[in-house]
């Protein structure tokens, strides 16, 4: 019955020993055992992978449509004997967008759990090679996995806020070089990707809350201490987040309030050259006229009296910028 | 006593026998019977219609008065043997305003099921044939077939948003492409339409997230979790919704942004011609005076110094421009 | 002791019998008696009347002042035997301003509503002209009468809502017309009043709520089914009202834009006019220099080169505003 | 041990009589005494003051602390036998700053009541003055008095808000009359006064509502319905400052709109006068171009073609402003 | 196993007696005697430190794991037997950026206190001079001895907020006297110092709200009273931050208001001499056309009648500016 599709399957019987790829048909035994521990591991299931999970595990319908589709929302489901829970992991892998978000929906019982995602998510490999080194963890009970599975992920959200935080100091640099439309674009490139970012931590947050809150009953007395932590991360996160979106405001203030100056300076510019050429020209124009009689023309000096009236007219006009502060 | 108005009454009767078109008289021992299911929709009734609906139910004026008129805001309220509720429906049938909603009244008992609308909806009618092919849904409780009904509301919902989002994306790339008042217009409906869409699914979601926490006893313990996941897609929506609203800021202040840069390129350019053209002009100016005494006229090379000059303040004028970073 | 003040006194005896008119000094029997019922209105009462009243129902003081002074804001005050609440009705009289709003304030017990006000309510005069044809609803209980009268002042709302509807629409319609200081104006105008509406819708909705979750002991069980719907009623005028300003800020912003759409044109006309005119200006002032020496003037196709060079300068230009997309 | 400080001491002894200035040695008595009324107003209290009072009443040190420094937040803390509050008043005398707030501590308990302030505050001479010319009021409780106080404090805020009123009309006003800078600097100054006002309001409201839900234990059950009306009139000035903010802001964009309508409006006459005065100038230009042969200058009726040509062209330059709607 | 860290030991035995620098490995004793009262301040610790601590104490790895990192965030986290904190507290020390903080880590029991930082702290120097001064208040428990380091740190705050008090007025006058880019930028960097404040006051005051309500099992019943004396100090910083805020944002507008003022007034110069100087040199050109048959160049007052109509034409285009009010 079983394809050949990247499932992992780690079993820690109740005598301690450890088990690699049970296939599904043997899972039974160990999911109705309390003492043996259970985690499975489902990268692209299909249609028969999840019929196999079914008929060992009877997990509700809407929580398995919930696993196929992309449902882009964190959320905890409390079925009962189960809860049902998904979140969101970054990848930060080197050459892919940064903000491709990959959904992992889990199902957490008392001895098992379940884990399904589409794409790959470090932080599962990481926790799936720290139990095969050391079956341990598993046996202290799947909240515990769980646990280590939700810290990697959340650490690798620091990791985009380093990243976040240096570009935004970037935009901020380039912005006050000069308000031009491609730093307007990259401000609102960040400012989606932030929101983004935000209305996936928001949720999140809130559902760690409520486990640290001991909400949920598949998570142990002692191991709540440990997702208040990851509680209090995805605060910081928050925090962070809202920073963000606030320096992204300013800087969007900032852009109009710059581009109004420059605005203002090449203004100013045409006035002042406006301004002083205007009246000299008109003073040209006034001698270039072709009256037959025209007082002053004929002296000698008059071509000097005009320049010299011209003089005084710039000059005046410059003093007048002075004092207006326009220089 | 009935018209020929589009009523359609389904029965599934206590020993599994399903009846279809039952007259309203004929209506009373079914609703009498616990075990029996009845729904009842109306399409655009009549006051006759509602008396006829009086006799069998007997529901509250206030109830039967909001069935009548267009009430706008998703409601549910607990008459103790029945609630009342309303809710908000799309079609999306090509060539009409997809935003135009349809009001849905309905009344929910244990073991009924009353709808009533005064309009098409695509949702109830796909319903109605599933249930005549499967009169087993019925028997599960008119609980049961209305989440049915507002599980296919609540997709349609996703529907338009798939549309808005594909809009949305034509409108922000015509807006880069130019800050016409045409795209503005184009925002400023976008804006409506999801406000619109806003004020109805906040209200809905309130509702659904009642039936889920359990406050509503017509609702079977076993179906809430149904319910829960309308609420869940509601929330979605709201997610949505919201990102839009978000987005639609945004793209009103890029637009005034881009005018402003567009502005400020006008300017730019304006200054740069008249700067390095007025003084020019008056040097051309100068030399048109009709001074008799004019040193310099007479000389043979004047000209070409005029013209030297010229060139130089030009490169000045531009020089300068290139410093401020204006060309 | 009673003088001739538009004071209108209802009282429904035990027995059923229905008395119109009752002076003052008569009243005590009937509020003392739990089966009567009295319905007190009072139109711009004086000191005299304020006395009165006092010896039969002892009033606080406090409330006493608050029917006295014009106090602004709906409330609902708990005093043990009775309640005191005030309510905003509108007239909407044709010629008047139809956001003046009346004052109704009032005391409601088990079996006597006083209501006090210092202007028409239409609401008012409906509802004892109802009262007298049918003393039925008298008897029914003083929340019933009560809940009739504020159900008819809640419409007229409906009805301001419906002019503000038509109007807003005239508004955004000359906005597109032009953006003129008189729009600006409108738009200010009807933020005002919108805004007003809201501060005393908002805590009229919260009063009705209060008593639609049973938190007032003076309301009938049955009769809070009405009150819950006048709630709802208020919901809506609150979301009508929220979706205007909304729509006012929409249309402030719209208004900001095209403002700057249109100096926008008249700069892109000036600069397109200045930046062709200014470099063919330079030209003719080039070749009307007075030097004497002047090669090409002597050209008898001189001219006409010059002609020849304003026609490719301008050709230029406007190839340059063409590919900038200004033409 | 006392000082000449304005120090006021009243008492009212068990059995009715009115002592006033008794010495702080001689108020252990009094105080321990559950039928006696005391009222001790301190004004500019200094070290030894306190020293005094601790003598006798033995204050928290924090208490006493808050009365040496501006606290500048109204607060209310319960120290078991005893309340501390901070309230803020307005003396709104003539030629003084209208928001120059007083601060007034006090220490309420059964029997006794203290007010400490570091500057006149009308409404405890006020209330002083009553007191002494009816001691009948100290007898019905400390709490009833610091109603009076608080009553007074409150209806200052009233005076205030008049003023406001009639300054907003004011600055809206000039406003339209012009969008000068020193209307900005207006608008700025009021909404700083609001600000500040709010500031202090907020706090005080939330107090005033502690003690008319009942939750401090010194206020009489039948004085809270007077405190509850006091919390209703800050309710009320609440909802003034909050309409003011809404008046500022508007204020402030109406401010930037009529700015850019005046910089539109200049735009628009340059524009119109630079479109007509260009060309016309080209062609005189053109025309005074020195060139020896120059088709048409010999003609005799040149001039008038020039000056026909000029009329048509300005013409269509009108022309094309009124289909622009710029005339 | 002690280095040369500078670590302070304060212990105060059951029989009052007072010990300074108790090695790590005689701390057992005192920690586990409830009569004796300890208190540890590690300044800058190595993993050498972590490991001694935790011989004694046995803290959750979590909150040592949070003492090694920097968390930015305050908060409280109850472990059962001790709570662990973070607050962070500002140095003010000359030529220091004024806001770069100090995390302060510690852990609180009823007999114990353990603080870690990793900077300079006043408070803390000041506190242990106090202690060893006078043990007594030592031996009133570890959370007096908090509140004194606490209340110390919040002092400081007040400190920045009286420079940046001073700070504000400095940058309002400037912007007052000119709205240059580099008042933008100030505003701007003052903005991100009282963001930056915010978020670290905020969390903190809402800690101190959860002490001074008792939730929190360390604090004695006594001490409570100073923790919400702290807690009050918060609200005002609170408050003042959230003015600065009010008044940054009021800035903004105040400087876009000004450059737009000023954009205003350069184009009123502008426009005034462009439309005058414009008419006229169309004058001037006028008759410097080289027409040979030109009407009125030959008259001998030809060039008087110009100047006259010259004068008259500006003096129109002033008399229409002053109507416009630009003058």
């Amino acid at each position: 019955m079983r394809k050949n599709v990247p499932t992992t399957i780690l079993v820690l019987q109740n005598d301690g020993s450890f088990l690699r790829d049970v296939p599904f048909s043997g899972l039974a035994p160990f999911v109705g055992d309390p003492g043996a521990r259970v985690w499975i591991d489902l990268l692209e299931p299909e249609m028969a992978d999840y019929d196999a999970l079914q008929e060992v595990f009877h997990f509700h319908p809407l929580a398995i449509e919930d696993c196929h589709s992309n449902i882009q929302r964190p959320k905890i489901d409390d079925y009962g004997s189960y809860v049902f829970m998904t979140f969101h992991g970054l990848n930060l892998a080197e050459g892919k967008d940064p903000l491709e978000m990959v959904e992992l929906d889990l199902f957490l019982s008392t001895n098992y759990l379940v884990t399904v995602r589409y794409d790959r998510l470090y932080s599962i490999r990481e926790v799936q090679e720290r139990v095969q080194k050391n079956p341990e963890i598993l046996h202290r009970g799947p909240d515990v996995v769980l646990h280590a599975v939700i810290d990697r992920m959340v650490d690798y959200y620091f990791d985009l806020l380093q990243r976040l935080d240096e570009e935004m100091d970037g935009v901020e640099e380039r912005l006050f070089a000069g308000a031009t439309r491609s730093v307007l674009q990259e401000i609102l490139d960040f400012k989606r990707r932030v929101m983004a970012l935000r209305r996936v931590a928001g949720p999140q947050r809130e559902i760690m809350n409520q486990i640290a809150r001991g909400d949920c009953r598949m998570i142990q007395e002692g191991t709540r201490y440990y997702y208040r932590d990851v509680h209090d991360h995805l605060l910081r996160i928050a925090d962070s987040l809202d920073a963000y979106r606030d320096m992204i405001g300013t800087a969007m203030d900032t852009y109009m309030t710059l581009l109004s100056n420059r605005t203002n300076d090449i203004m100013k510019v045409l006035s002042i050259i406006a301004t002083i050429m205007l009246p000299l020209s008109l003073i040209t124009g006034f001698f270039g006229m072709n009256f037959q009689k025209f007082p002053g023309l004929d002296n000698p000096y008059g071509i000097w009296a005009v320049v010299g009236a011209m003089l005084v007219v710039a000059g005046i006009m410059l003093a007048y910028f002075r004092r207006k502060g326009w220089l």
